[in-house]
C-alpha cells in the first residue's frame, strides 16, 4: 500500500498541508503518516505545547471523521525536521511528501526557508508543495 | 473540469515531470495543459529546434497512446518561464502544477533554481516537484 507523508505544524500553511495530503490519500487509496513537528521546547510555555498536543488531536479526530486513517509520528523536539521527512518517506516508500509553505512576506521579498529546500531536492520521491489559503485564493497569481 | 499544468523541457527532469503530470490528469479525470519551453534560439542550431520539436510530438504521441488528451502550449521564445506557469494556472484553475527539478550536483551542491522557486511560492495552486528517475531510485534517501 502506498503512503503520503505530510509534515504536520500547528500554523496555517501546516494545517493546509495536511487537508491536501488527506485528499490526496482518500484519492488514491494511500495511508496517512502525518510526521508532528513541534516548535522548540524552549520558545514555549507549557501551555502552548498542550495547545499543540490538543490542535494535533482536533486534526486527528477531523481526519478520522472523514473517514481517513492516519498515522502520527510526534518527531522529537530538536530533530531535524527535513531529515526526519525523507527518511520516514523512504522508510514508507511514499508516493509523495506534501509540506506547507509559507507565503512571501508583504514586502514580497522571495525565500524559500532551508528545510523546504532541502526536502525538494533531497526527497526520494516527489514534493507536493501547498500554501495556507490556496482554497480561499484560487485564481489570483 | 479541473487541469493540471505541466511545465515541459526536453530534458530528464522534464520528462519525469511530464510522466507524472499524466498519471496525476489519469487519476482525477483532469485536462493535462502542457506547457512547452523551448530553449533560447540563440543556444540553439536550426537542427536542435527540429529535435525538440521531434522529441514533443513523440512525448504528445506517448500521451494519447496511454488515452491522455493534452493540450500543448508553445511558450515563446524569451518568454518568463515561471510567470508563463503560473498564468496558465490562474487562468485554467488548475488542480496543481507539476514542474521538474534537476537534482544535486555531483558535490552536492545545493541550489534550487530561481524559476522553480518562483513557481513554488507565486503560484495560485499547489506545485508538485517532480526529480529525474524518481521510479529507478524510490527507497534510496
Amino acid at each position: 500500500m502506498t503512503a503520503i507523508v505530510v509534515g504536520y505544524i500547528p500554523k496555517p500553511e501546516g494545517r493546509a498541508a495536511l487537508r491536501r495530503a488527506a485528499e490526496e490519500a482518500k484519492l488514491r487509496g494511500a495511508r496517512l503518516v502525518v510526521v508532528h513537528s513541534e516548535r522548540s521546547g524552549r520558545d514555549l510555555a507549557d501551555g502552548e505545547v498542550e495547545t499543540e498536543d490538543a490542535q494535533l488531536e482536533v486534526a486527528r479526530k477531523e481526519l478520522a471523521d472523514a473517514g481517513i486513517e492516519a498515522e502520527v509520528r510526534q518527531l522529537a523536539r530538536g530533530a531535524d525536521v527535513a531529515e526526519d521527512l525523507i527518511s520516514v518517506a523512504a522508510e514508507t516508500a511514499a508516493d509523495f511528501i506534501v509540506i506547507g509553505l509559507r507565503r512571501r512576506s508583504p514586502v514580497g521579498k522571495l525565500i524559500l526557508g532551508s528545510n523546504a529546500q532541502r526536502i525538494l531536492l533531497d526527497a526520494p520521491c516527489p514534493v507536493l508543495a501547498v500554501k495556507a489559503d490556496d482554497a480561499a485564493d484560487q485564481g489570483g497569481a
